[in-house]
């Protein structure tokens, strides 16, 4: 390194960084440190291969949504791009809107623009389509949830295990008739939270009654519409759990006071609401920032097996999910 | 047009989506088109202009905004996402953190990718970098501000005068300490803002406290510092105006109850809080619809004068900003 940083003129620090890549040297000096590099003849096999590599990167990573109105997502947006930004790579960032031929797009509008990883919180269905883009070096990472078909690096959290601890307490509060929102079972994130939802149901012996399950909700007003119809059953629900926070949104617009309530990720103000929500928290900032350094990890030649992070999540029991249930 | 879709083998619905853009036509199906067009010598200049630009076109746009995680950018980028989508265009995200070094690299990243047009939400100083890439074709529209020497469309709301009429009303309502909460000056719509709040004083015969003035502020927890300390003043203010969602989480985190207090852009369950927030609402999603739309009229061969689209605000009164103040 020391004698590649006299040849060049530069510091063993710039040799370090035009080597492994990251943060940004000048075209020309670069140039200076791969001359100096090929001069003295400084070819061990893993230096030349890493050289190589780090100049043919486009220094961009894409990262793919369902949507950036989703708080979560844009959390998870922005803290991926905090780490792309300290690598010295620029992030774009396209939506799938849970739709698995959107996704398709969008990834082939970035690998067709040679990214040099992707971040994928991958819509529902196979994603075997990506393999071609993988054959040809584009790294990809999940997040949130892994892709169907695609063995690939995942960062997740135990979404079936949180839900089935929340509604268990629900239960456990004397909670017979227990209502759940949430997105199509298809996306992995909601078909897990629905499982621990049932499973909770079942070791407490309830029965899953279909008047309290919404599925398939995408919106605020969408949630609304389906805990008002739940609420105007004869036998109604006295504790819901929400699938993620726009639908906590719509809930909360209608629900009760009083009314038991857990929603799925914190958000802004649930501590300011009466009563203030309790949550099952789970943390985009350490998920995103998780899966933006295994990526940059596997873009700077990490060639171990893809393995699954599981995270953790926290409920924090604010009051509206402690309140007690008929049967207290 | 039938002429050339009977010599084609297409639909007059194919020939007029090759000729116009738009929806996707196959290659191979899109290839027949425009060999029929020049076999039957459908050559009037502005069909043979348009096929050409049409032909020309990436059907990708770019659009950079301060940062995905303020949830008002975070609905412009989903709402101009569904223009996109309509108009067969894939759209990618890019974020400057109010950086203008950082906005050139994203830009960089799009016009390398030849994308079709931008949508900017500019950071603050000279967009004058962005001469080249307009002088080669490449489409620009401004949304939420204007880009300081760049003369493009612009869709905008009257920031200055939305911000006077809030205060001025808090100071008829007896209020003589007010305080403000915002970004830099120097990003356009804090400007207007903080301009707004300084004419309203000036027009109540109200001085302005540099201590009641915070700027510069970009996060939840930055607002709250601020906003602690200038209710730990010996003369603190009794109302607040923050400038944007972000600030008021955070000003509505140390806020006492009773405090008088009024955020620019409404928010998700600001009717749910006690009391509940009064807003300066805004609506992200006609703002970028509109300029959506402009970047793909300009995309598709409008050529008219650049214009400024001035969208309205409507001062939501929930209650928190009508509580009197001790003068009333």
């Amino acid at each position: 390194m020391k004698d590649v940083a006299a040849e060049a003129g530069v510091s063993a620090m710039t040799v370090s960084r035009v080597v492994n890549g990251g943060a940004a040297v000048a075209p020309r000096t670069a140039a200076r440190v791969v001359a100096a590099v090929r001069k003295l003849g400084y070819q061990r096999d893993d230096v030349a291969r890493q050289l190589r590599r780090t100049h043919e990167l486009s220094q961009i990573i894409g990262l793919l949504v369902d949507d950036v109105a989703d708080p979560f997502m844009a959390a998870v947006a922005s803290a991926a791009e905090d780490v792309a930004r300290q690598r010295g790579s620029v992030m774009l960032i396209g939506s799938s809107r849970a739709d698995l031929s959107r996704e398709r797009e969008v990834v082939a509008a970035f690998t067709a623009r040679r990214v040099d990883g992707l971040i994928l919180v991958p819509a529902a269905g196979s994603h075997r389509f990506l393999r071609p883009a993988q054959a040809q070096g584009t790294k990809i990472v999940c997040v949130d949830r892994a892709a169907p078909g695609l063995n690939v690096d995942a960062v997740v959290v135990d979404n079936f295990g949180a839900v089935r601890e929340a509604v268990r307490r629900l239960a456990a509060r004397g909670h017979r008739r227990i209502g759940y929102v949430g997105d199509t079972p298809r996306i992995r994130t909601f078909g897990e939270r629905r499982r621990g939802y049932l499973a909770a149901l079942a070791a407490a012996g309830l029965p899953a009654d279909p008047a309290l399950i919404g599925d398939g909700l995408r919106s605020g007003p969408q949630a609304a519409a389906a805990v008002t119809g739940m609420l105007a059953l004869p036998d109604p629900p006295t504790a819901l759990l929400a699938g993620n926070e726009i639908l906590a949104f719509g809930a909360l617009a209608v629900l009760p006071a009083g009314h038991a309530f857990v929603a799925f990720d914190d958000f802004a103000l649930a501590d300011r609401l009466t009563p203030p929500v309790t949550v099952i928290a789970q943390d985009p900032v350490a998920l995103a920032t998780r899966a933006a350094h295994l990526l940059f990890a596997r873009i700077h030649g990490d060639v171990a097996p893809p393995r699954t992070v599981v995270m953790p999540t926290r409920l924090i029991e604010r009051g509206s999910g402690e309140l007690p249930g008929p049967f207290a």
